[in-house]
């Protein structure tokens, strides 16, 4: 007898629960029907600034898998179709396929709720106008594109100096645009303590990208034919032909509200350990629209991120098939570049760290990426925090050249085995002169956090 | 009163060693007096295939702190004076400053033992002939630079395929030298498994380096003059203007042989955790004389390696100046560049999980450093292994381009925290398109070693 697995959404975690599903049960025990609202599935929607700054070609390389080749593996996929009503009671969603605009219920047996993140759109006037857009799906990048192409001036100016917003204003520069950034924050990254920050700042503004920070935006300024003209502060307009909001998401679960799903602080889907509802045997979550336990802080987090929707994927289809995987936790790594600057970070900052009770010392190290005498040594700054007494590792930020972004990793890694700073100071991390210096820049941090555990205690 | 410290060696252990021991103890309170055989304090020893390659400039480029500078922070550094004999029951040694030639004992209260390696020279007809050069101190260095100054011919023969053996092949390359490189191996890089060795061979061919394997070297040939002409094997003759040898290294323990110091299977000091020489409360050892605890296999190993050297120094200084720091074992991380190919290991090899009596599944994946889709995504191996049954990774060994080496972290921090495969397969590793795909290449192998693991059981 054969189940049904419906799954809303066709990006990240739908499609990845969906195919690995189909890979553990074939289509006479799994019957599996995707339901996606936009025109594409399984893209990279982190690919979008690379390719709007011409460094992808082409729209379709940041599409892991079409449509096409999912219907090929049994997945019945049905896209430009919205999900408007999950019943829970039921076991049914409420479904309009946008074409004939033609409503309908679909039964299920397991559910997968994959609605992904909605980006924040603040309501300001002219926040419609033309030539205001988001970087959130493939059609956002496609319309940005449009615009860019369209428009004559070489003004732009980016909302949000988060990772999508720097990403974004690199990616205009390298379309010659002359970029501006607005950010509420005193500094840029505010994934980042300010003062690591604050290095963020000083290398853009060295790329020939002005920052504004402590920017309120309070309009979008428009001509009379409604594009957009100028961004407006408190402190004075910013010219602009075109307008990037980078300003972050929310989780997208405005159909999990009104099922009455349980939903945590940050208005994510809470989950168990295998990515399952909380309270729901045949209804799981995963990717931008839920929360995650931070094994750090002990407490959730919402951190959309492709790497996590992919493996949530991985779980949700492997529980789904009836198998066993569960998704453990974040630690909260990401890492991000702008230019030739790399920015990274992981675990937990000093307002976090002070928001989930922690005492901790924090230490600030200048390294390079090779060593010093190898050719384009390039600086680096690591900052470590660490908790006082136990001298566990709570975090690390980074800023540096090529090279520094992903020895962040090594400190990830640290985080999950609970590793102490003292512990750190022994790791065999690989030398030779072209990679690190003879002590590695984290070990380096780790040294001197160590020391200072011990002489605060 | 003061207390005497002798070390003996003044490079990265020693002066380490001497510096941190200043750092806790005052001229009054601790006299410190170092002898070195040689000319330099302090020297990146990993560095010279770079210097000799022309992308370090200067010698004194590689030396981190002069005599001098030693010399200013009360450090009595007697350059050119070798230890003859260790004296333990009396305390001292017996020294010969090497310029007036004269002898005497100099007591000490406590010793650093930091005599280093010396490379391996086979007894072979020739091998003492003009244009055929070691490359283990800046002396080697400098003399090997001054026969590729004035030799004429563009020959060279690389003895040994490690890692010294493929960067001087590199170095040679720069300096627009036709390399040959001979190994008694099948494939290059024995501190990696053959098949992964073979993914060297065929880069380094690619960049115009011959690598012929299996390869047993019976004589140096020479002309009448007693220059090398060539390198005679079993299988024939080699012509080369210049020679380099890059067989490896033993650790240099006469002194300790001689005053009956402990020495374990591979001719190494053997110390405690802290780096006392076993059964000697006085006597410290660390660098490339000593061996260290390979903590995967739980045996003892030979790793001539300047970062643990420079980890020894410190430890032992710690400890020399009355306070308590550990060296806790090793995973056997290394890394290493030829021109662009990236080599890295780290825990066991195929070989090595055997002959510590373990089995094991061995995976093998193909990945890339960047989002497939970014430009400059390049291909990376990765190979992993992991215990049967426990699931426990023991280790890991890359083979790619830019991005692929300092990966291997990665893995060096799992082995330390003993993580299983599976636990690895969760973690939470920085992504963004520049610096991965969405799984980490990493990531991406501990899934599949997961499965194997289970597979087998």
């Amino acid at each position: 007898m054969s189940e049904r697995l419906v799954v809303i959404g066709a990006d990240a975690t739908g499609m990845s629960a969906a195919s690995q599903a189909r890979r553990m049960a074939g289509p006479r025990e799994l019957e599996i029907v995707v339901f996606e609202r936009g025109g594409f599935t399984s893209y990279s929607a982190c690919g979008i600034p690379y390719w709007v700054g011409g460094l992808v070609a082409e729209r379709d390389a940041l599409i892991a898998r079409t449509a096409d080749e999912h219907r090929a593996r049994d997945i019945d996929l049905r896209l430009h179709t919205e999900v408007l009503e999950i019943d829970v009671a039921e076991r049914r969603v409420r479904v309009r396929d946008l074409g004939p605009d033609a409503e309908s219920w679909v039964g299920y047996d397991k559910l997968v709720i994959a609605t992904g993140a909605r980006p924040v759109r603040p309501a300001l006037p002219g926040i419609d106008a033309a030539g205001v857009h988001g970087v959130q799906t493939l059609d956002d990048g496609q319309a940005l594109i449009d615009t860019l192409t369209i428009t004559e001036g070489k003004r732009a100016v980016v909302v949000g100096a988060g990772y999508i917003g720097v990403e974004m204003a690199e990616a205009l520069i390298h379309r010659g645009y002359q970029v501006t950034v607005l950010d509420r924050g005193a500094e840029p990254m505010s994934t980042l303590d300010p003062d690591m920050g604050a290095l963020v700042r000083t290398a853009m503004c060295g790329l020939g990208i002005e920052i504004v920070g402590a920017a309120e935006v309070t309009a979008i300024r428009t001509d009379e034919a409604g594009r957009v003209r100028a961004v407006a502060t408190a402190e004075g307009d910013y010219p602009a032909d075109v307008v990037v909001l980078g300003i972050g998401v929310r989780p997208e679960t405005t159909l999990a509200r009104a099922a009455g799903l349980p939903l945590g602080e940050h208005g994510g889907l809470l989950t168990d350990l295998s990515m399952r509802v909380r309270g729901h045997e045949d209804i799981w979550a995963g990717g931008d629209c839920v929360e995650v336990l931070d094994l750090v802080s002990g407490r959730n987090r919402h951190i959309p991120l492709g790497t996590h929707a992919n493996k949530h994927g991985q779980i949700i289809g492997t529980g789904v098939g009836g198998g066993y995987a569960t998704f453990p936790g974040v630690v909260g790594t990401a890492v991000s570049k702008v230019c030739d600057l790399e920015v990274a970070r992981t675990g937990l900052r000093e307002k976090d760290a002070r928001a989930a009770g922690l005492q901790y010392v924090s230490v600030t190290v200048e390294s390079t990426s090779r060593a010093g005498y190898y050719p384009d040594a390039a600086p680096m700054t690591v900052k470590m925090l660490a908790e006082r007494r136990t001298g566990r590792l709570l975090g690390v930020q980074i800023v540096g050249r090529e090279g520094a972004g992903k020895r962040v990793d090594i400190a990830a890694v640290a985080l999950t085995a609970r590793m102490t700073v003292e512990e750190m100071t022994a790791l065999d991390l690989g030398y030779a002169p072209p990679f690190s210096p003879v002590w590695d820049p984290v070990l380096v941090a780790a040294r001197k956090a160590a020391a200072e555990v011990r002489r605060r205690g």
